[in-house]
């Protein structure tokens, strides 16, 4: 970067972010970023207590977990940090190394958790049981454990660590392949909690944020995190589309948050399909499913069979 | 193309369709594309009777003029042709010399108007006079003068030469640039007509066929179109976005036709906005400007009065 001054101090910038088409110093990228979560959270109308944040111990996480902890004040919030070891080898190894550190580092109470503990096996043995992608065993068990860890523990909210990149990905493959279901039910900024089904809130606090943004976050706060892809998640088509987005942002670099926006009120005017909720007769948290057997439970079943006729 | 074969007669195919995953002969493409035309409009519930085909004297005018004469027992319409000339030099004389041939060809009525008698002056000073994009001005005056003359004349429908690369680059735009409203208002594939504003309805039986495959059934039905493109659309933004859909076709030959499905039904589930339609106080047409003035009126006042101005 040649002689780019920060837009709001005028010392040399360390960073251009394209998009906004703003030069920043370190310092006043952080104030940037941080003021960013700040207002996408204040325009969501969040209004929750207890937070706790899913930290996978990646970029996006890792930067939510420190952003978070910066801004408990701002928002009259109190966070804990959950970590589910997946048992994905090395990766898996390093992250809870990282996870833990980091915890200690901001002083924030952390609970660590085993995957085995909730579905008897490991991620690889998950994925290679049921022969499903990966990434989608890996969001079944993700989302069930953080919701019953977090109602347990009575927190209002779960924080996770989506990023722009996710998301219009996610929402362009949805169009791209007529699931435009998807869109509709989604990656909302907040998810207000539902007590009466068992159900969690939610909040998506880095929704306007690109990963590279998450990435700088973490290099100027001097966060660790792991760098390494999830192993498993090779291959995985929201890759492809993640390379798209690559050609369309050199077209135009305001298009993600556009598309990101426009989607956003294209929902809102479009009435929700009514769902029918009712409780997991196994586990007792909430589903969707007629024989009222949560997505994760009948994961469960299906590994307890698979073992049983191993012995 | 090596040994692929058509799909229905297994002959030596002419063709092949990537997203179709289908081969075909000539004959067979032309019956293939002439099928999806006439299941677009009774799938969309046309029910017409007289129709003007706008003709630019493009491959897809063209094909759309060839292939409505092919189903006009089927779909029990009357049809006749319109051509504006829109007088940009040798490009509009060599439009009017193949439309002249072709509707003489198809047997066909065919109107030819010159854009001068409705609005004093051809596109490219229009263009000029306006500062505005030439596909802006040329939307606007098109529109007018079609509605006009089918009105005037007893059409109840107008049909339109929109192929699929057309419509989603536009919403891609749409999407790209937070203007989610021209996806709500624009290309339905059947608009109905509107008498109390003496709105002629519109048809855009293409929605579902490409660029490539107008073209093809030109050349099959050895139909003369004009191969240049306007020269004054040089530049237009439009084309960038159809340069993207030619990286997200790499990855996803579907992709284009899902995306287009899944926006039209998102579209159906949003409540209509209701627009305040009235007459303008110049033309009598429908506008819905709040001081009851048309944009094609307006763009003839100022025309007007740039013309005033010079003597």
């Amino acid at each position: 970067m040649k002689k780019k001054r920060c837009i709001v101090c005028h010392r040399k910038a360390d960073v251009y972010i394209v998009y906004a088409n703003a030069a920043f110093c370190r310092e006043h990228f952080i104030e940037f970023y941080e003021r960013k979560i700040l207002r996408t959270l204040k325009e969501a109308k969040f209004e929750g207590r207890r937070v706790l944040v899913a930290v996978s111990g990646g970029k996006d996480s890792v930067a939510l977990l420190y952003a978070l902890t910066s801004l408990a004040e701002a928002l009259n919030i109190q966070i804990a940090a959950l970590h589910i070891d997946l048992r994905i080898g090395n990766y898996s190894e390093e992250s809870v190394a990282i996870v833990e550190k980091i915890a200690h580092e901001l002083k924030i109470p952390i609970r660590i958790v085993d995957v085995r503990d909730f579905l008897g096996v490991g991620l690889p043995e998950a994925t290679r049981v049921t022969k499903r992608p990966a990434c989608a065993v890996c969001g079944i068990v993700k989302r069930w454990i953080m919701n019953k860890i977090a109602y347990e523990n009575g927190f209002d909210y779960i924080a996770t660590g989506h990023n722009i990149d996710d998301i219009s990905a996610f929402w362009l493959k949805a169009l791209l392949t007529q699931r435009e279901e998807d869109i509709i039910r989604d990656f909302s900024i907040v998810t207000p909690p539902n007590p009466d089904y068992r159900i969690v809130g939610r909040i998506r606090p880095q929704i306007f944020l690109r990963e590279q943004e998450n990435m700088l976050y973490c290099l100027f706060k001097h966060a660790p995190f792991i760098q390494e892809i999830c192993p498993l998640s090779r291959g995985a088509t929201l890759h492809r589309y993640k390379e798209i987005w690559g050609d369309i942002l050199e077209v135009n670099p305001v298009s993600q948050i556009n598309f990101v926006k426009s989607l956003l009120r294209l929902r809102e005017r479009i009435e929700k399909p009514k769902i029918n909720m009712t409780t997991c007769k196994i586990c007792g948290f909430a589903t969707t499913a007629k024989d009222s057997i949560c997505a994760f439970c009948r994961l469960r079943l299906r590994i307890q069979s698979w073992k049983n006729s191993l012995s």
